[in-house]
Protein backbone atom coordinates (compact mmCIF):
# COMPACT_ATOMS: atom_id res chain seq x y z
CA UNK A 1 0.00 0.00 0.00
CA UNK A 2 1.46 3.43 -0.83
CA UNK A 3 2.11 5.44 2.28
CA UNK A 4 0.35 8.18 0.99
CA UNK A 5 -2.92 6.86 1.20
CA UNK A 6 -2.77 7.01 4.82
CA UNK A 7 -1.63 10.45 4.90
CA UNK A 8 -5.22 11.03 2.91
CA UNK A 9 -7.24 9.02 4.85
CA UNK A 10 -6.07 9.44 8.37
CA UNK A 11 -6.85 12.66 10.36
CA UNK A 12 -7.08 13.81 14.00
CA UNK A 13 -10.42 13.34 15.37
CA UNK A 14 -12.73 15.51 17.68
CA UNK A 15 -15.55 13.25 18.72
CA UNK A 16 -15.65 9.53 20.39
CA UNK A 17 -17.84 7.25 21.57
CA UNK A 18 -18.24 6.86 25.19
CA UNK A 19 -17.65 4.28 27.57
CA UNK A 20 -15.40 1.57 25.54
CA UNK A 21 -11.89 0.47 26.41
CA UNK A 22 -8.85 -0.16 24.31
CA UNK A 23 -7.28 -4.02 25.36
CA UNK A 24 -3.86 -3.22 26.52
CA UNK A 25 -2.52 -5.39 24.15
CA UNK A 26 -3.45 -2.57 21.29
CA UNK A 27 -1.90 0.03 23.48
CA UNK A 28 1.22 -1.49 23.69
CA UNK A 29 1.58 -2.30 19.87
CA UNK A 30 0.24 1.65 19.36
CA UNK A 31 3.43 2.73 21.94
CA UNK A 32 5.80 0.00 20.06
CA UNK A 33 5.32 2.99 17.09
CA UNK A 34 6.86 5.23 19.22
CA UNK A 35 9.27 3.51 20.79
CA UNK A 36 10.75 2.23 17.69
CA UNK A 37 11.15 5.66 16.17
CA UNK A 38 14.07 7.29 14.84
CA UNK A 39 15.67 9.86 16.73
CA UNK A 40 18.49 12.26 16.94
CA UNK A 41 21.77 10.20 17.80
CA UNK A 42 19.31 7.78 18.99
CA UNK A 43 18.87 9.29 21.95
CA UNK A 44 14.95 8.81 22.15
CA UNK A 45 14.71 11.27 24.59
CA UNK A 46 11.11 10.33 25.60
CA UNK A 47 9.06 8.81 28.05
CA UNK A 48 5.20 7.74 27.39
CA UNK A 49 2.99 7.19 29.57
CA UNK A 50 -0.36 5.92 29.02
CA UNK A 51 -3.50 6.66 30.83
CA UNK A 52 -6.01 4.66 31.02
CA UNK A 53 -7.63 4.12 34.20
CA UNK A 54 -10.91 5.84 34.80
CA UNK A 55 -9.15 7.78 38.00
CA UNK A 56 -5.99 8.64 35.72
CA UNK A 57 -8.19 9.38 32.83
CA UNK A 58 -10.46 11.80 34.77
CA UNK A 59 -7.09 13.78 36.04
CA UNK A 60 -5.87 13.95 32.60
CA UNK A 61 -8.84 15.33 31.85
CA UNK A 62 -8.31 18.15 34.34
CA UNK A 63 -4.71 18.64 33.42
CA UNK A 64 -5.44 18.98 29.98
CA UNK A 65 -7.53 22.11 30.90
CA UNK A 66 -5.40 25.65 31.56
CA UNK A 67 -5.49 27.60 34.28
CA UNK A 68 -7.95 30.22 32.46
CA UNK A 69 -10.48 27.13 31.92
CA UNK A 70 -9.65 26.77 28.21
CA UNK A 71 -9.39 23.53 26.23
CA UNK A 72 -8.63 22.49 22.57
CA UNK A 73 -10.36 19.56 23.68
CA UNK A 74 -13.58 19.88 24.76
CA UNK A 75 -14.30 16.11 23.52
CA UNK A 76 -12.12 14.73 25.81
CA UNK A 77 -14.09 12.85 28.61
CA UNK A 78 -15.23 10.15 25.54
CA UNK A 79 -11.72 9.63 25.03
CA UNK A 80 -10.44 5.68 25.73
CA UNK A 81 -7.13 6.24 26.70
CA UNK A 82 -4.06 8.96 26.58
CA UNK A 83 -0.14 8.47 25.85
CA UNK A 84 1.87 11.37 27.92
CA UNK A 85 5.19 12.56 25.74
CA UNK A 86 7.62 13.28 28.53
CA UNK A 87 10.55 15.15 27.43
CA UNK A 88 13.82 13.83 28.55
CA UNK A 89 17.48 14.75 28.58
CA UNK A 90 19.03 13.59 25.49
CA UNK A 91 22.72 12.18 24.97
CA UNK A 92 23.69 13.44 21.85
CA UNK A 93 26.79 13.26 20.19
CA UNK A 94 29.33 15.91 20.85
CA UNK A 95 29.56 17.24 17.70
CA UNK A 96 26.17 18.87 18.56
CA UNK A 97 27.25 20.00 21.79
CA UNK A 98 29.72 21.88 19.74
CA UNK A 99 27.45 23.06 17.23
CA UNK A 100 24.35 24.08 19.20
CA UNK A 101 25.39 23.81 22.45
CA UNK A 102 21.88 22.44 23.58
CA UNK A 103 21.77 18.64 24.44
CA UNK A 104 17.66 19.11 23.07
CA UNK A 105 18.19 20.51 19.91
CA UNK A 106 15.85 17.26 18.31
CA UNK A 107 14.00 16.44 20.96
CA UNK A 108 11.31 18.35 20.08
CA UNK A 109 10.92 17.28 16.56
CA UNK A 110 11.85 13.35 17.89
CA UNK A 111 8.89 13.44 20.46
CA UNK A 112 6.74 15.00 16.94
CA UNK A 113 7.66 12.06 14.85
CA UNK A 114 7.10 9.20 17.77
CA UNK A 115 3.65 10.76 18.00
CA UNK A 116 3.18 10.79 14.56
CA UNK A 117 4.10 7.25 14.16
CA UNK A 118 1.79 6.30 16.80
CA UNK A 119 -0.85 7.84 15.46
CA UNK A 120 -0.38 6.06 12.37
CA UNK A 121 -0.35 2.36 13.92
CA UNK A 122 -3.53 3.32 15.80
CA UNK A 123 -5.02 3.90 12.31
CA UNK A 124 -4.20 0.85 11.32
CA UNK A 125 -6.08 -0.72 13.97
CA UNK A 126 -8.98 0.61 13.24
CA UNK A 127 -8.79 3.43 16.52
CA UNK A 128 -8.77 7.66 15.93
CA UNK A 129 -6.16 10.01 17.44
CA UNK A 130 -5.72 13.36 17.98
CA UNK A 131 -2.69 15.10 19.47
CA UNK A 132 -3.40 17.77 22.39
CA UNK A 133 -0.34 20.13 22.40
CA UNK A 134 -1.21 22.28 25.72
CA UNK A 135 -1.34 20.92 28.95
CA UNK A 136 -1.10 22.40 32.80
CA UNK A 137 2.97 21.11 33.27
CA UNK A 138 2.16 21.58 37.52
CA UNK A 139 -0.94 19.80 37.04
CA UNK A 140 0.88 17.17 35.00
CA UNK A 141 4.07 16.61 37.52
CA UNK A 142 1.45 16.18 40.21
CA UNK A 143 -1.22 13.77 39.23
CA UNK A 144 1.52 11.83 37.44
CA UNK A 145 4.84 12.19 39.17
CA UNK A 146 6.77 13.38 36.36
CA UNK A 147 9.94 14.31 37.39
CA UNK A 148 10.22 18.46 37.74
CA UNK A 149 11.92 19.56 34.70
CA UNK A 150 10.89 17.13 32.41
CA UNK A 151 8.50 18.68 30.08
CA UNK A 152 5.43 17.69 28.63
CA UNK A 153 5.50 18.01 25.05
CA UNK A 154 2.45 16.44 23.88
CA UNK A 155 -0.99 13.86 24.90
CA UNK A 156 -2.13 11.98 22.37
CA UNK A 157 -5.94 10.55 22.76
CA UNK A 158 -6.52 7.28 21.15
CA UNK A 159 -10.30 6.43 21.14
CA UNK A 160 -12.88 4.85 18.90
CA UNK A 161 -14.66 8.29 16.58
CA UNK A 162 -17.86 8.77 16.53
CA UNK A 163 -17.53 10.59 13.72
CA UNK A 164 -19.83 10.41 10.60
CA UNK A 165 -17.63 8.55 7.96
CA UNK A 166 -17.05 10.40 4.84
CA UNK A 167 -13.95 11.91 2.35
CA UNK A 168 -11.69 13.52 4.40
CA UNK A 169 -11.25 16.78 3.48
CA UNK A 170 -7.55 18.10 4.25
CA UNK A 171 -7.30 21.74 4.64
CA UNK A 172 -3.78 22.76 3.69
CA UNK A 173 -1.47 24.61 2.17
CA UNK A 174 -0.89 24.56 -1.46
CA UNK A 175 2.15 22.77 -3.39
CA UNK A 176 3.34 26.05 -4.34
CA UNK A 177 3.51 28.03 -0.95
CA UNK A 178 4.77 25.15 0.90
CA UNK A 179 7.94 23.61 -1.93
CA UNK A 180 10.39 24.57 -3.99
CA UNK A 181 13.16 23.14 -6.30
CA UNK A 182 16.49 24.33 -5.22
CA UNK A 183 16.18 27.83 -4.34
CA UNK A 184 13.52 29.32 -1.47
CA UNK B 1 -0.80 -3.93 6.70
CA UNK B 2 0.10 -3.07 10.05
CA UNK B 3 1.78 -0.06 10.02
CA UNK B 4 4.65 -1.83 12.67
CA UNK B 5 5.64 -3.64 9.84
CA UNK B 6 6.81 -0.27 8.50
CA UNK B 7 8.24 0.74 11.93
CA UNK B 8 9.38 -2.31 12.14
CA UNK B 9 11.37 -2.76 8.41
CA UNK B 10 12.49 1.01 7.75
CA UNK B 11 15.88 2.06 8.74
CA UNK B 12 17.98 5.27 8.04
CA UNK B 13 20.12 4.56 5.59
CA UNK B 14 23.85 5.60 5.41
CA UNK B 15 24.98 4.00 2.40
CA UNK B 16 23.77 4.90 -0.71
CA UNK B 17 24.42 4.04 -4.38
CA UNK B 18 25.48 6.85 -6.51
CA UNK B 19 24.97 8.22 -9.93
CA UNK B 20 21.49 7.73 -9.46
CA UNK B 21 18.20 10.10 -10.17
CA UNK B 22 14.83 10.36 -8.47
CA UNK B 23 12.16 11.07 -10.76
CA UNK B 24 10.73 14.42 -9.91
CA UNK B 25 7.45 12.55 -9.75
CA UNK B 26 8.34 10.35 -6.82
CA UNK B 27 9.89 13.29 -4.98
CA UNK B 28 6.87 15.27 -5.42
CA UNK B 29 4.79 12.50 -3.79
CA UNK B 30 7.52 12.16 -1.06
CA UNK B 31 6.83 15.95 -0.35
CA UNK B 32 3.36 15.33 -0.52
CA UNK B 33 3.44 13.25 2.92
CA UNK B 34 4.72 15.99 4.26
CA UNK B 35 2.43 18.66 3.24
CA UNK B 36 -0.27 16.47 4.19
CA UNK B 37 0.88 15.98 7.95
CA UNK B 38 -0.94 17.67 11.03
CA UNK B 39 0.27 20.24 12.50
CA UNK B 40 -0.40 22.49 15.50
CA UNK B 41 -3.50 24.51 15.14
CA UNK B 42 -3.15 23.41 11.22
CA UNK B 43 -0.18 25.94 11.11
CA UNK B 44 1.89 24.22 8.99
CA UNK B 45 5.11 25.91 10.18
CA UNK B 46 7.29 24.62 7.11
CA UNK B 47 8.82 25.04 3.87
CA UNK B 48 10.16 22.30 2.08
CA UNK B 49 13.54 23.03 -0.58
CA UNK B 50 13.88 19.77 -2.69
CA UNK B 51 17.52 19.82 -3.64
CA UNK B 52 18.05 17.60 -6.72
CA UNK B 53 20.41 19.37 -9.29
CA UNK B 54 23.88 18.15 -9.60
CA UNK B 55 25.01 21.96 -8.86
CA UNK B 56 22.70 23.11 -5.55
CA UNK B 57 23.12 19.04 -4.08
CA UNK B 58 27.18 20.15 -4.19
CA UNK B 59 26.08 23.28 -2.14
CA UNK B 60 23.59 21.09 0.20
CA UNK B 61 27.17 18.82 0.43
CA UNK B 62 29.24 21.89 1.64
CA UNK B 63 26.38 23.32 4.00
CA UNK B 64 25.91 20.19 5.66
CA UNK B 65 29.40 20.09 6.93
CA UNK B 66 30.28 22.59 10.31
CA UNK B 67 32.92 25.42 10.13
CA UNK B 68 35.53 22.85 12.36
CA UNK B 69 34.77 20.26 9.50
CA UNK B 70 32.44 17.61 11.32
CA UNK B 71 29.39 15.95 9.23
CA UNK B 72 27.24 12.92 10.57
CA UNK B 73 26.61 12.40 6.77
CA UNK B 74 30.27 11.39 5.65
CA UNK B 75 28.16 9.50 2.70
CA UNK B 76 26.25 12.55 1.44
CA UNK B 77 27.97 12.49 -2.17
CA UNK B 78 25.92 9.48 -3.54
CA UNK B 79 22.46 11.19 -2.36
CA UNK B 80 20.02 11.28 -5.31
CA UNK B 81 18.20 14.07 -3.66
CA UNK B 82 17.70 15.99 -0.34
CA UNK B 83 15.03 17.58 1.05
CA UNK B 84 15.98 20.80 3.17
CA UNK B 85 12.97 21.73 5.92
CA UNK B 86 12.79 25.38 6.87
CA UNK B 87 11.06 26.78 9.94
CA UNK B 88 8.69 29.35 9.20
CA UNK B 89 6.41 31.45 11.72
CA UNK B 90 3.43 29.86 13.15
CA UNK B 91 0.40 31.10 13.11
CA UNK B 92 -1.73 30.04 16.39
CA UNK B 93 -4.54 30.16 18.27
CA UNK B 94 -4.71 32.92 21.14
CA UNK B 95 -5.04 30.38 23.45
CA UNK B 96 -1.71 28.70 23.15
CA UNK B 97 -0.11 32.13 22.98
CA UNK B 98 -1.68 33.13 26.26
CA UNK B 99 -0.26 29.50 27.77
CA UNK B 100 3.04 29.37 26.27
CA UNK B 101 4.11 32.90 24.85
CA UNK B 102 5.43 31.45 22.00
CA UNK B 103 3.72 30.96 18.23
CA UNK B 104 6.57 28.26 17.74
CA UNK B 105 5.74 25.90 20.31
CA UNK B 106 4.49 23.16 18.25
CA UNK B 107 6.74 23.91 15.05
CA UNK B 108 9.37 21.44 15.84
CA UNK B 109 7.57 18.66 16.46
CA UNK B 110 5.41 18.99 13.75
CA UNK B 111 8.74 19.25 11.26
CA UNK B 112 9.72 16.26 13.23
CA UNK B 113 6.19 14.65 12.18
CA UNK B 114 6.54 16.07 8.70
CA UNK B 115 10.02 14.68 8.35
CA UNK B 116 8.91 11.24 9.73
CA UNK B 117 5.92 10.98 6.87
CA UNK B 118 8.13 11.31 4.19
CA UNK B 119 10.53 8.89 5.21
CA UNK B 120 7.50 6.63 5.39
CA UNK B 121 6.24 7.84 2.00
CA UNK B 122 9.90 6.97 0.64
CA UNK B 123 10.30 3.70 1.81
CA UNK B 124 7.18 2.53 0.53
CA UNK B 125 8.61 4.03 -3.17
CA UNK B 126 11.74 1.53 -2.56
CA UNK B 127 13.41 4.71 -1.45
CA UNK B 128 16.16 5.10 1.16
CA UNK B 129 16.34 8.26 3.40
CA UNK B 130 18.27 9.65 6.32
CA UNK B 131 17.50 12.77 8.60
CA UNK B 132 20.66 15.02 9.29
CA UNK B 133 20.24 17.33 11.92
CA UNK B 134 23.56 19.55 11.82
CA UNK B 135 23.75 21.97 9.55
CA UNK B 136 25.55 25.55 8.70
CA UNK B 137 22.46 28.16 9.14
CA UNK B 138 24.39 31.09 7.13
CA UNK B 139 25.82 28.86 4.21
CA UNK B 140 21.91 27.59 3.82
CA UNK B 141 20.43 31.19 3.89
CA UNK B 142 23.38 31.96 1.27
CA UNK B 143 23.28 28.92 -1.02
CA UNK B 144 19.26 28.76 -1.05
CA UNK B 145 18.25 32.17 -0.96
CA UNK B 146 16.19 30.99 2.99
CA UNK B 147 15.28 34.54 4.66
CA UNK B 148 17.21 35.48 7.59
CA UNK B 149 15.04 34.07 10.94
CA UNK B 150 13.78 31.48 9.26
CA UNK B 151 15.68 27.84 10.76
CA UNK B 152 16.98 24.86 9.05
CA UNK B 153 15.56 22.30 11.15
CA UNK B 154 16.48 19.50 9.15
CA UNK B 155 17.95 17.95 5.55
CA UNK B 156 16.45 14.67 4.62
CA UNK B 157 18.53 12.65 2.48
CA UNK B 158 16.22 10.58 0.18
CA UNK B 159 18.09 7.86 -2.71
CA UNK B 160 18.88 4.40 -3.30
CA UNK B 161 20.35 2.33 -0.69
CA UNK B 162 23.66 0.17 -1.14
CA UNK B 163 23.62 -1.55 2.28
CA UNK B 164 23.52 -4.90 1.84
CA UNK B 165 19.54 -6.33 2.48
CA UNK B 166 19.23 -8.37 5.68
CA UNK B 167 17.21 -8.12 9.08
CA UNK B 168 17.06 -4.71 10.68
CA UNK B 169 18.39 -4.70 14.21
CA UNK B 170 17.09 -1.31 15.79
CA UNK B 171 19.19 -0.40 18.89
CA UNK B 172 16.43 0.59 21.40
CA UNK B 173 15.57 1.26 24.73
CA UNK B 174 13.22 -1.57 26.59
CA UNK B 175 9.86 -0.53 26.61
CA UNK B 176 10.01 -0.84 30.77
CA UNK B 177 13.06 1.76 30.34
CA UNK B 178 10.02 4.30 28.05
CA UNK B 179 6.86 2.97 28.79
CA UNK B 180 4.19 3.03 32.31
CA UNK B 181 0.75 3.04 33.04
CA UNK B 182 -0.88 5.88 34.57
CA UNK B 183 2.06 6.91 36.66
CA UNK B 184 5.72 7.59 35.79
Amino acid sequence: MDFLEIMRQRKSCRSYQSGKEIPREELLKIVEAGRLSPSGCNSQPWRFIVVDTPEAKEKLCDAIVMPNGSTGAPWRHNVSAFIVFVECKAKVMQSVLDRYQDSQRFAQGDIGAACMNMCHEAFSLGLATCMIGMNDQKKMEEYFGIPQGHEVRLVLAVGYSAETPGPVNKVRKSLEEVCSFNQW
